[in-house]
């Protein structure tokens, strides 16, 4: 039920998943709205069906109350399919809040980790590289950092096979010295842990690991300036090509960049 | 004497900016080098000479314990030739640390001012944006942030003529409750100054914006990461155009993809 255009896109993104036949979909939200939204797709024979829920909990609105008030609310109910074993994951579009502390509250964290974290290959210059925290964290401490680190060398093991990922501190300068008070007190964290940590990694330079460990106010800057500078230059590319090149070029050159700079998480 | 390839493009560079004519250059370094140098361009004419310094602040030394030790080094020569008034200003491409406390030592600090700042438009796509601090102070306290500010505000008004600078703090979120604890607090400061306090700003839309304040560790990210964008986006739109269009317009597509993302203060 949340996000941009939501539930007209996100039920045509979810017919595309089921339509590729590698997942079973199950939309949870507001049976009127969902059921409208399917009737304008061919969904005979597709493993797509919808479950009810009530209400939705809108971005900025405080996700520990809102939960508390919408205890049917969409993300609830989706959450807690998955603590009930009748879905194998959850998928939202809407308020990263709620998603987190509905995580935290009915599926609970792993042992020795304290705080949900968000994470994975957000910039398409680096696509094999886990940004983490993203923006569910600010002022974390260094342990809490060392745990993000932990859920990202998982992450590059599970998804991408790397045996031993090279994980390093983002920070503002190569050399141990460099960074503030949080990510020297993180590194020296990392040093004594048994993962393979690198050292400090610049953000022009974040291809050349596999795991890229940050608070979450810096990886959100990150995430959101990688978008914005995409955006920028592939208007701008754009502008520069128009009538030197076919028009489905031009636009085939736009995307590119545009690509290069936001998440293309399918890898 | 400091920067890579020293002393050889800068001194080209020099020569470059007194052949312009609208400044007088005095090279300040090693007698033996700097006139080798010079001797490979033709400077009859021009305004430009020489004085010299004994030896040189490198990159990672404790500038502090550096400029103790070398008294006559390049950087306290220069920053001492505009304390003495026979200089308006100086350029450096040496150590960054270096400069700051040359500047702090010999020129002291302008009262209400505790520490220097690195700032200027340093994103092509906000060309008109300060953003303020670029990394010489990381765990900037919120007073520090504000004074930042105050310096943004001035080359806003003195550089650009801009009567009344929006100036904002960079943020996760445009709401007043989104950012890290710094932020918070710096934001309260600025709402209470006397500056055009427009809120926070989010890192995709810079440009709107006149000063964007930040952490020096926030700020250098921003700088390097885009510098990183951008040269590898224009790397990727010069092997999507190659044999498309013709070589020079292919250069000049990827030229303007990367100084769209790097500083181009000349404006």
């Amino acid at each position: 039920m949340g996000g941009d255009n939501a539930p007209a896109e996100i039920v045509a993104g979810a017919v595309q998943a089921a339509r590729n036949g590698e997942v079973q979909v199950m939309l949870v939200g507001d049976p009127e709205q969902v059921e409208a939204e399917l009737a304008n797709h061919d969904t005979s024979s597709l493993p797509i069906g919808a479950v009810p829920s009530e209400g939705v909990i809108a971005e900025g609105e405080s996700p520990i109350t809102a939960l508390r008030q919408t205890p049917r609310a969409s993300i609830l109910v989706s959450t807690g399919m998955v603590k009930k074993g009748l879905a194998d994951g959850c998928v939202t579009m809407g308020s990263t809040g709620a998603a987190m502390a509905a995580g935290a509250f009915l599926l609970g964290m792993i042992k020795g980790i304290e705080r949900p974290a968000l994470g994975g290959p957000v910039i398409g210059l680096a696509p094999r590289t886990v940004v983490i925290d993203l923006g569910a964290n600010v002022d974390g401490r260094p342990a809490q950092l060392l745990s993000f680190a932990v859920m990202g060398d998982v992450f590059a093991r599970q998804f991408w096979g790397v045996e031993r990922p090279r994980v390093a501190m983002l920070s503002v300068g190569s050399e141990a010295s460099k960074g503030n008070r949080q990510t020297r007190e993180t590194s020296e964290l990392l040093s004594n842990s048994r993962l393979n940590f690198v050292g400090n990694v610049e953000a022009n330079d974040l291809a050349s690991v596999d795991v890229a460990v940050c608070d979450g106010f810096v990886g959100n800057i990150v995430m959101k300036l990688t978008e914005g500078l995409g955006q920028g230059m592939s208007d701008h590319v754009r502008t520069l090509l128009e009538g030197k090149l076919p028009e489905s070029e031009v636009d085939r050159v736009a995307r590119s960049v545009y690509e290069l700079n936001n998440d293309r998480c399918s890898g």
